[in-house]
């Protein structure tokens, strides 16, 4: 089952259903008015929405192609982003000289959730000096989420699957973890792809809590890189139920899996500019590779074995905050 | 004015308008349903609600005694904590052996914010053995701040003035501080204070943007501290224009000082147990002061010259998770 929201009707936007091919779509409002509601009630609503997507399947809806589309949540109670691929944290540490981590826990940050920008939105960023980066990731949303919960429960509370860009800024991130208080200015708002996805609809590329297929990202027109989501250290229920250890989790709670990373970066690419540079400061002794410039663009997708992109397409550009409406130029 | 929230009509409580004197209060249903709905519209609201308040002050309204009180924002969509207090990092440090914190700019990490847990609300907590603590805090409320907001502006954005219990778990925080990612497990929920307040209902006591009162912390029933809160390095307005460098914040969104502490904290004491222990360690070369146990309780309050307490108490409890219902034991 595949959902998505509609930016319209207040901050949460509109929940509607999309079919299995991503073609159609039929309004959900008969069973929830938004996603978060939809979660909050999920035992419930499932079935419904599940029922609604088999008029879909019937041939029912109207076509997706041309329809703007918000973040499936354009905003959540949570957002807590892991790091779970090795081969990042090891390429970073290695090019950047900072001191290995000393943990056999999940790295786990809190991030900004009350504003996710949907999948052709601009990403009004303050200045080109701050070192804009695209890091692409899988996530997974979940219902109310007990506190203590074990990982074998937490297999359970994954409800749906998705695609994210966590924005980062290069220049400010290594300032603010110095610091062990973790990142504020460095992580500004994140991008969600279109489609939420429930587990089932990523077939046997969803197995071990993971997804097994290849991110693709584009950075103006150009691959860059298609590494698996397979290689997770960690599995999404063993994230969920670290998160949880001292905290309930409330439905449309949303964990991340960091920067999407394989040990064969060099065939694969990678999902975030620092790499590449951390990779030609090891090759040349220096990053070759600038960050992204304002009016520059970057698409992400994952497609299914048959070829159909499953969380549909992540395809933006960063722009200035201070020309884009309502924000004022930085200072202090 | 006071402002504060009955847990009853949903997740946001139930705004009501409470007396100068803390006496009696008013529902403010007329004006907002909720402390979030009347942020978001601050511009139209505060001025109603101050009409609503001189009948208040008329003497209308029902006895606020024995009335049990959620947290002014029972969830809220963002809450940044600093550490403003000079004193209490430079003490941890140099008691635990940290490596000094290198930086110049305000510290400030993202905590959970979908649960506030109100003034006597029990504060289930999953074990002893993570170090139990209580940290006093001053706190502000804002509307929505636009990105890249300046420090003269900032202070505008400060609508309410509140107190925080910023529970933390002390085993479990060094561990995290260490990956430079922040704290998740060593951060649970807070609790708040029962009434938000304008800055003008501390008089004199709000100045440079900082709340210049004693912070009385009790622990069992015992003065642990009394430290006060102009001691704050950077001032809200600037704890402001450094959340809002990358970020819009929404309105409802909580920024914290940080534990309050002065460079005199041998004299008026520490606003939690970490602090005293890091004394111990320095004047006995190891900590004699336990972590707080299930059953024990802190109280924090702070008192206008006149003895008034502005913000009312926090007087609770923590329990074991395992005991408090719909909570499962811990476990993987």
């Amino acid at each position: 089952m595949k959902l998505a929201t509609l930016p319209e009707g207040g901050p949460d936007g509109r929940l509607i259903l999309v079919s299995a091919d991503g073609e159609r779509w039929l309004p959900a409002n008969g069973v929830a008015a938004t996603l978060q509601a939809a979660l909050e009630a999920w035992s419930r609503s499932e079935a419904a929405l599940r029922r609604l997507g088999e008029r879909l399947e019937a041939g029912r809806g109207e076509p997706l192609e041309g329809v703007v589309l918000a973040s499936p949540l354009p905003r959540a109670w949570q957002w807590l982003d892991g790091s779970a691929f090795a081969s990042h944290g090891a390429l970073m540490q290695t090019a950047f000289k900072l001191p290995p981590i000393e943990t056999t826990l999940p790295l786990m940050y809190q991030g900004m959730s009350h504003q996710f920008l949907g999948p052709s939105d601009d990403v009004p960023l303050p200045s080109e000096a701050d070192g804009i980066d695209f890091e692409g990731e899988f996530g997974v949303i979940t219902d109310a989420v007990p506190m203590g919960v074990s990982v074998r429960e937490a297999r359970d509370h994954i409800k749906l699957v998705v695609l994210i860009n966590d924005w980062s800024l290069r220049v400010l991130a290594p300032v603010e973890m110095k610091t062990g208080f973790g990142w504020v200015q460095a992580k500004p708002a994140c991008s969600m792809g279109p489609l939420a996805v429930t587990p089932d609809a990523l077939g046997a590329a969803w197995r071990d809590c993971r997804v097994h297929l290849d991110l693709l990202v584009d950075w103006n027109g150009k691959r860059f890189g298609a590494a698996n989501g397979g290689a997770m250290a960690f599995g999404f229920d063993e994230l969920i139920a670290h998160a949880a250890r001292t905290r309930t989790l409330p439905a449309g709670t949303i964990i991340g899996s960091g920067t999407v990373s394989n040990n064969n970066f060099r065939e694969v690419g990678s999902s975030c500019i620092a790499e590449r540079r951390g990779l030609e400061i090891l090759d040349f002794g220096e990053a070759k590779t600038a960050f992204m410039r304002f009016g520059e663009r970057v698409r992400m997708e994952a497609r299914l074995p048959g070829g159909q992109s499953v969380f549909g397409a992540i395809d933006q550009a960063v722009v200035s905050a201070h020309s884009h409406s309502g924000i004022h130029p930085p200072g202090r």
